[in-house]
């Protein structure tokens, strides 16, 4: 039986880019004790004049927190892992705000495996990138993942929950497997065809640049993101291959619909159906039991939580 | 040599959906007579009580205009040609609204071919139709495609480049074929991606209708448009196919990358470089010579006009 959520009151946060900057502020507006580190000192500083507490290194952020956000870039996680084992007191709670789970995960288990690791995923942000971006609202309704593969403990679980519902935001409970083939097509797809288009789309002459508007202009809007971020969010995601996949055969049969004098109604009539029941769909309040597989039913079902009480119960929403 | 753009006063306007009516109110603004009129006795009505001139037919709305403008969707401008041939003015002038301009110019060609006609697209429009979602600035600073075909009379092309100056937006001078080419990449491409998208990333379960959010959400944007429409601006362009075939070329070559353990980051890099470099292109203002020849290839090189003036002075803008 779960006792009660285990409650967050000193969190650290390393790394001030837009998702980590932003969730010190959010953080900060819930009157939680929030301090925040990053390995840039212009951004270090720039976070101390803005008014916010400042962590002078990675053993002072970590030292008396008792939630800590990874919120680095991926390629900085490694390193952070192998000094956070020397500082991370035994029962604070690790979480992380990276896109893809598996990576990290494993990145936990080799370099910190007694780590009380809760990986999570906020599904927010612009194409704007660092602290100057960050904006306290930028959580506002926007669904988390938050994994839940053994061996999490859920009262762990259940008060990072409760920090990313404090901020805003939608848990959505999941496993580290199923929340990255979710978003090979949620995220990884919409890039890789963001760039595609920004590319060919311009690519006819001149005339095009001067014509380009309206759906050029929002269907190419994040290939404004960092290339960089954007190869993280992407590459070595076996899912996105087979997004790819499926995209490469819709656009080959409208080829060959086009070729053969036919028509793009078909799959204008299927996108616009795909596109209008999300925008659409129903969902209702539910309860949700402080159980596991119970948790992770819910989230592949579509659902994410709205509380969590003290008590462990647990309010959410699900598709109707 | 030529004399003055013609001065047109008096404006027709056939089909008050989003576009036409955006111009019934843009038109209106100008200070100049007219008026539109609507199959659709819903529409008409819609019109005349938000306190705009409407015509009780295609004669009525003809028979006093200087220049008419089809608004239509493409496959009633057959019929509506016919019927105007009879009871449009010999010196009036006619032009249009639509995406594709090489079927309108063949409709023209077969069915009206004494009428002084001058091709036009606004690259203006949300995923929204009809009266209703009509707005006055929809035009603000929008390309507008006017075609300089052979037998098209440079004193009409002008009139109608100030009318569309005179609205807000930015004439571009190009001929069919150009258009319809650049267009394939800039609207046709778009759309087609858009519904790749919304189809494919909520095609992996219910978790990921869940967690689409921001790039999902712009991708699939016009998505949202009628399909019918989307069809329309498609359908039959040829250029598209080349489009497509250079999207699938790159969507290929980045899934191969992927199944190899490679990077998704040469196709961001290529992408974000075009994007940006596209946002922030450089323009000068300068003369355009008033000649068929110079007008197309200022438009060639993605430039447009921004005024007329009454002795023919053209004032543009290219990229510099």
């Amino acid at each position: 039986m779960p006792g009660v959520p285990r409650t967050f009151e000193r969190i650290g946060i390393l790394g001030l880019g837009l998702i980590g900057g932003s969730l010190l502020r959010a953080v900060h507006a819930t009157g939680r004790d929030c301090w925040g580190y990053d390995a840039d000192p212009a951004t270090l500083e720039a976070a101390g004049t803005d008014g916010f507490e400042i962590a002078t290194s990675v053993r002072d952020a970590a030292e008396d927190a008792d939630l800590l956000v990874l919120a680095m870039p991926l390629p900085q996680v490694p390193d952070a892992l192998v000094e956070l084992d020397s500082w991370l007191r035994a029962d604070a709670v690790l979480t992380d705000v990276g896109t893809l789970k598996q990576p990290v995960a494993e990145a936990v288990a080799k370099h910190m495996p007694s780590a009380r690791f809760v990986g999570g995923h906020p599904l927010a942000g612009t194409e704007h990138s660092g602290w100057r971006a960050a904006d306290e609202t930028l959580f506002d309704a926007a669904p988390w993942s938050l994994t839940l593969d053994p061996p999490v403990d859920l009262d762990d679980w259940l008060g990072v929950a409760r920090v990313v519902c404090d901020v805003g935001a939608h848990p959505v409970p999941t496993t580290a497997a199923e929340q990255d083939d979710a978003v090979a097509r949620v995220i990884g797809l919409p890039h890789v065809l963001a760039e595609s288009l920004a590319l060919t789309g311009l690519a006819g002459g001149p005339l095009g640049l001067s014509l380009a508007a309206g759906s050029y202009v929002t269907g190419s809007r994040v290939a404004r993101t960092r290339p960089d971020l954007v190869a993280s969010w992407c590459d070595g995601n076996e899912a996105l291959i087979g997004a790819l996949d499926e995209v490469i055969g819709r656009l080959d049969a409208t080829r060959t619909a086009l070729v053969e004098g036919g028509s793009v109604l078909p799959l204008a009539e299927d996108g616009h159906a795909a596109r209008m029941n999300w925008e659409t769909r129903a969902v209702r309040a539910i309860r949700v039991p402080a159980d596991v597989d119970a948790l992770l039913a819910h989230g592949r079902a579509g659902g994410w939580i709205t509380a969590v009480d003290t008590d462990d119960v647990i309010h959410g929403m699900l598709p109707a």
